[in-house]
């Protein structure tokens, strides 16, 4: 489906955000990953769990259950399975079939947030999932805001296609973290094995009100700002200031780096689940330590992607599907959506 | 459609609950009954009327207009139908073509419900609805509590599938009429020509706190429980308490039975109708005098059933119909189920 | 679809109301146009613009940017388009292909609405737009009421269906201008390229008491009420009070006359949007002036047409699309329908 070929919707064999951590606990809770219903809680122990949403005796929903122990009695007849997805009781009768069980999804809780594998659990390799530490999200040194979580009214590439044009930040985000200039710079494309990153080097870059604001920049600066996609559902992106090229004193030197993530997870056909952190560079932590950005306005750059993304699914809905005309800063974004769903397409060959 | 196999639907020669007495006056309503619209309301002399909800000129809503007499008068362009469905007055004609009509169904107002049926008038027999009097509907010596009626977001046949399964007693209403005995009880099956009872005889029951306050139950009880289904709209239900056979004195002497009716109609292809009512035997009305049910407890217990059946619905709609695990608990209920088919579908080959 | 042969939806080739003037500003307005969604500005000149409302890069609506000068600026990445449609601006490029554009609507101000041509621009010609004038809209001389819009949940034939049949009057509007004379009085009919006309002429007309005070009429009169539909948006109605023919002094003398504007404009497959507007003869304006009519009672007679509407298209697309009953009373309405599918047919056949 659009913007993809017919047909082609999402690798499965792969890592995606799938909750807050604080989003799960001892009361299950339904949430559609990859357009399948699923039961999230936690064991006793305080496990992760994830198991399909619907009980296979009469299609009653699991997340909407209770929990005895480890395991979720159906709230209907009270089937109930264990955290490996098997059906450890069943109220009416002793002899339980084999097949008297609902799929278990394999999870890895890293930092404040679940990963789910949507896919065949026998292929489910944690080392896929993006190094944490190498992000900066379990370096202690890093300072971090708590994630945040949004359910979007739009398919997930559409989420996907924003986080892999920065272009858009000039206009979208004019308010905020765009500037002219964002736009108007040449990106660099770099790709390797299910990534891609653009960065553009902006010398003496226009900040907006809030830029100096909530970063506590003055004066002149170069700025680098890129983005990573480790595909299929997380970006990265690096927003770094430095002393300008063109200052005679201090020229290069880093004043901050703001580090920003971003999950991205299909839900149903035409919306998803967005999942976004924040972290700042600790050699420039003297700086940041000044930054007081006002939540409301950080929130407000990611509502208005938000938004962007239910206005296109809205018009994609009523109006139909539609012929895309690419730009030059399409280059990139073309590149790693052809490379998604290659991805995709090999799965489904496979 | 699920559960049912495809094209399969609702038996249309047979009798329904369309209403409570009390809905149907001198204001049209509309109400829908097995996926037509249908216009209600009451005569000068307050017999009840139910003819096709839709102005066959243009299509307005009859159920919408206003009564002229025992005629309603469609609020568009004033065509008038009377109760047996014949235009009467066209405003702008004198000639009323003898095809100007609506349907008109056939009515019956026993006790304090109105059926409906929805087919062929002429094979309407008024022989094939449930003898109330013999139900306790009608015999003035029995405690009745005035009817409800719910809407219901799912199809009617999932009501029916829970009313044909009394093991979901044991979770789903586990704080109210269940107990883990009822599920864990072998049931016995009987049946006849439209019908099927499945009944429970529980030694030494387990009685939850709201059924000893409820119904006043004091110490150890035998309870058989069983539940009858009149094919296609009807099931009554009785829970029978019995001074239990291990005692030494006045063992199997009956304590109480409360009888609950419900009505199961279909409204369009995924929403139903639902009434209930309950009474209780005048035999054991000692201790029933006592029983002083809290009316929300008993609400409890069909919204319990009808919430159930409205997330099964949700999930049949939005993850797609499944293919059932059939359990030991289920036999009685397949059979029922395939017993209603193949009146659905005899009727169909007709 | 209903009420026409499948496949028949609505000309293109034709002028429609789109908007009041007031309704269009500098802030960007999305409205949809026969299924399209367009984009409505004004210019800094003040001049109304309207250009297709989906940015032919990644699908954000136009209707939701922000103007900078005369042109949209796209509120995603900056595409910017023209009053022309053309795109004079991308952030992120210099080179801008000549098919980077949208549609641009050919748009006329007339009195205090805007119209529009939804098909081919070459062929808009100003001279298909109804005569204001002549119709009493731009005569400095009538009195005229600002014009009211309302959305309506209905396909804009059912709006013209009811427009087509004041035999409607007698049962939808009883309370305010109808009157059971209405629909009993035969109708003429007369037709030309493009429109149709019915007219009725009532002796000694019925007045209901709305009439009586909003009108300010006393005694008896003779009625002469019709409509003309100028296809395939328009229908301006004339409402004529006279002293009655029966009269033996003043007989023929006309005393009042009304004219209701009504342009009903495609929306969507299933809704439309709905202008009404209304002017008062000045020959008759003495009595016109005593004429204090509850603007609250006046919005009654339209929010009755709307409801009805709303009504005819909720049953369509629960119930499903029904064979018509004609009446007497719809000869003139199925031959101005005829008359519009035509119209529609030989453009789809150009
Ligand atoms: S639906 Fe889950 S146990 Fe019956
Ligand atoms: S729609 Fe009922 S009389 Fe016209
Ligand atoms: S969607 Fe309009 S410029 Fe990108």
């Amino acid at each position: 489906m659009y913007p993809f070929d017919p047909g082609v919707y999402a690798a499965r064999n792969r890592w995606y955000v799938a909750a807050l951590s604080s989003e799960i606990g001892r009361t299950p809770m339904e949430r559609w990953i990859l357009n399948k219903p699923v039961a999230f809680y936690r064991t006793e122990a305080g496990t992760p769990v994830a198991i399909g949403g619907r009980c296979p005796h009469r299609g009653y929903p699991l997340g909407k259950s209770q929990l005895r122990g480890d395991a979720v009695v159906c709230g209907y007849h009270g089937m109930t399975f264990e955290a490996d997805g098997r059906c450890s009781h069943i109220p009416c009768q002793d002899v339980i079939a084999p097949n008297a069980r609902v799929k278990a999804y394999p999870l890895i809780e890293l930092w404040d947030w679940v990963w789910i594998w949507p896919g065949d659990p026998e292929r489910a390799d944690p080392a896929l999932i993006p190094d944490h530490f190498e992000l900066g999200l379990t370096d202690p040194a890093w300072k971090k805001r708590p994630p945040m979580y949004w359910p979007v009214n739009g398919r997930y590439q559409l989420l996907n296609d924003n986080l892999l044009d920065l272009s858009h930040l000039t206009v979208l985000h004019a308010s905020t973290i765009g500037g002219a200039d964002v736009a108007a710079t040449q990106e660099t494309h770099e790709e390797g094995g299910g990534w891609v990153r653009s960065t553009r080097y902006i010398e003496d870059a226009f900040m907006t009100d809030w830029s100096r604001q909530a970063r506590g920049i003055e004066g002149k600066v170069d700025r680098e700002i890129g983005m990573t996609f480790l595909m299929p559902g997380l970006h990265h992106g690096h927003d770094r200031f430095y002393r300008p090229r063109s200052e005679a004193t201090g020229a290069n030197e880093p004043i901050l780096e703001v580090r920003v993530f971003h999950a991205v997870t299909p839900a149903t056909l035409t919306t998803c689940h967005y999942f976004a952190a924040s972290a700042v560079d600790p050699t420039t932590h003297e700086i940041a330590a000044r930054t007081q950005p006002d939540p409301k306005a950080t929130m407000r750059i990611f509502l208005e992607d938000i938004e962007a993304t239910n206005e296109i699914e809205r018009l994609l809905q009523t109006a139909g599907e539609f012929k895309e005309l690419p730009l030059r800063s399409d280059v990139h974004g073309l590149r790693g959506r052809r490379m998604l769903q290659a991805m995709i397409k090999a799965e489904q060959a496979a």
